[in-house]
């Protein structure tokens, strides 16, 4: 019986790998890396040196492939057709790979950054293979560091507060729906847009604007959200890491010069940020 | 300048320890132990498992102390205004630990189940003693395998649903707040009173009741949220592991006799779950 591990490798520190993750890619035979053309080379010479680090030399072989890309203009606010079309493609090309490149008794593995749990397709997409019924495998998870984890704990900071709950959300989300109700603490993931820029308490920068009213809870616009706070990173974990936290306020136009200087640098960025309002 | 690590140390499993997590440990001098005076012998001797595993015999120091108890029953429903007297207290006795236990040029540590940043109180107390300003120290933050990508890792799914947020919260919260607004996929930690067993369709278990019904979004009361699905787990990731998932109408007895039983028979139990609604 084939076998597959989904490995979380954490949020860019080669350090954030677990003991289990080092041991399921030394029982790896076959690593498939799949590509959507548009990937980093930072983060493709980062897992080149997971792999250099921990196992050895003829032990394992590396297959790589192309990941469709994913349509996406296609799906309006929630997207979820032009999600699961793209899932379908990716599942007739994981199917392959497994079908072709993995022997019967051999271990293979797809290293996911960050946490398999959290905003990352592949096991909706191996489950999928397996309701295709054309290749038999089994398959296990092992959890990652998540890039949220990260950023709490390179600002030193609790994601909840003491009884209260924290939402985890993407960019996109946050800024079709608003700051959500019922919670004050929300990570922002996949945020191409800066959504959190329409929660400074003025959005002009000309106008005083409502400053310092403090965070009312429940529904409400953009205006009575003074007050927020943001932990924000980029990169984290990494030696390009870039870290604010502040007022938000004050860090939103620090983080935007920051953010676009980053990108325009690099070529490309990874960020999260915490959102806290209601402050104590 | 004395230094202190807060390592998150996973959810139970040993090998979930991060090489970062173990690095922090092999650099520590004194490993401060607080024990509430409730803790379970399994949780002090995984502990020691994992310090005999990765640090040195000689090269280490292991400093016990008590935590205060906590009045649980001081607070209604947000109980801050308990946790934050027993934070200042906590605050004192690990001011005392910092100053009279560890060198000028020593490491410290605590260390951390699952992911310092989720339900732990240990960086509000540091951050404490430091605002009292009787002894200085710097500190960092290890993240952890939390319970929650555990969980989520044993089950093989994803916390959240494309594009969807997910909410981490308190079982007390859940019941007294109910289910959250705008979400779907809500993980429940600390929960001692079983919330979940309020959101089977027919809650009397007698009549047929309203089942099936397919969840509709937004306020809605216990009734209309038939169709819901729970990934429950226990002991997560140890040799107690108990895992159940399944329609919350079919999982919810089963798991309320397996937790009981468990419980009854260990002394104590360590839970989360998912509850997932409007299910795909």
């Amino acid at each position: 019986m084939r076998k597959i591990h989904v490995i979380g490798i954490g949020a860019g520190d080669p350090d954030q790998l677990t003991l289990q993750a080092v041991k399921a890619m030394k029982s790896t035979d076959v690593f498939f890396i799949l590509d959507k053309g548009e990937e980093k080379d930072d983060l493709v010479r980062l897992r080149r040196e997971l792999l250099d680090a921990h196992c050895a030399d003829g032990t394992f072989r590396v297959v790589e492939a192309r990941d469709p890309a994913r349509d996406r203009k296609a799906g309006g606010a929630d997207y979820s057709p032009a999600v699961v079309g793209w899932r379908s493609r990716r599942a007739e090309i994981y199917e392959r790979l497994v079908a072709d490149e993995l022997g019967e008794d051999e271990c293979g593995a797809f290293l996911v950054w960050g946490d398999p749990s959290l905003y990352d397709g592949t096991l909706g997409v191996l489950e999928e293979v397996l309701d295709r019924g054309a290749v038999a495998f089994s398959y296990d998870v092992v959890p990652g560091i998540s890039s949220v984890s990260s950023l709490a704990a390179r600002h030193r900071t609790g994601l909840n507060r003491v009884g209260r709950p924290v939402q985890i959300t993407t960019g996109r989300r946050l800024a079709d729906r608003g700051f959500p109700e019922g919670v004050d603490d929300v990570v922002v993931m996949l945020d191409a847009h800066q959504a959190f820029l329409q929660y400074q308490s003025s959005t002009d920068g000309g106008v005083g604007g409502v400053s310092g009213v403090g965070g009312v809870g429940g529904v409400g616009g953009v205006g009575d959200m003074g007050g927020m706070y943001v932990y924000w990173g980029a990169y984290v974990g990494t030696a390009d890491e870039i870290l604010v936290s502040g007022p938000l306020d004050e860090a939103a136009p620090r983080i935007e010069a920051l953010r676009a200087e980053a990108r325009e640098r690099k070529g490309w960025i990874m960020d999260t940020y915490l959102l806290r309002r209601n402050l104590d």
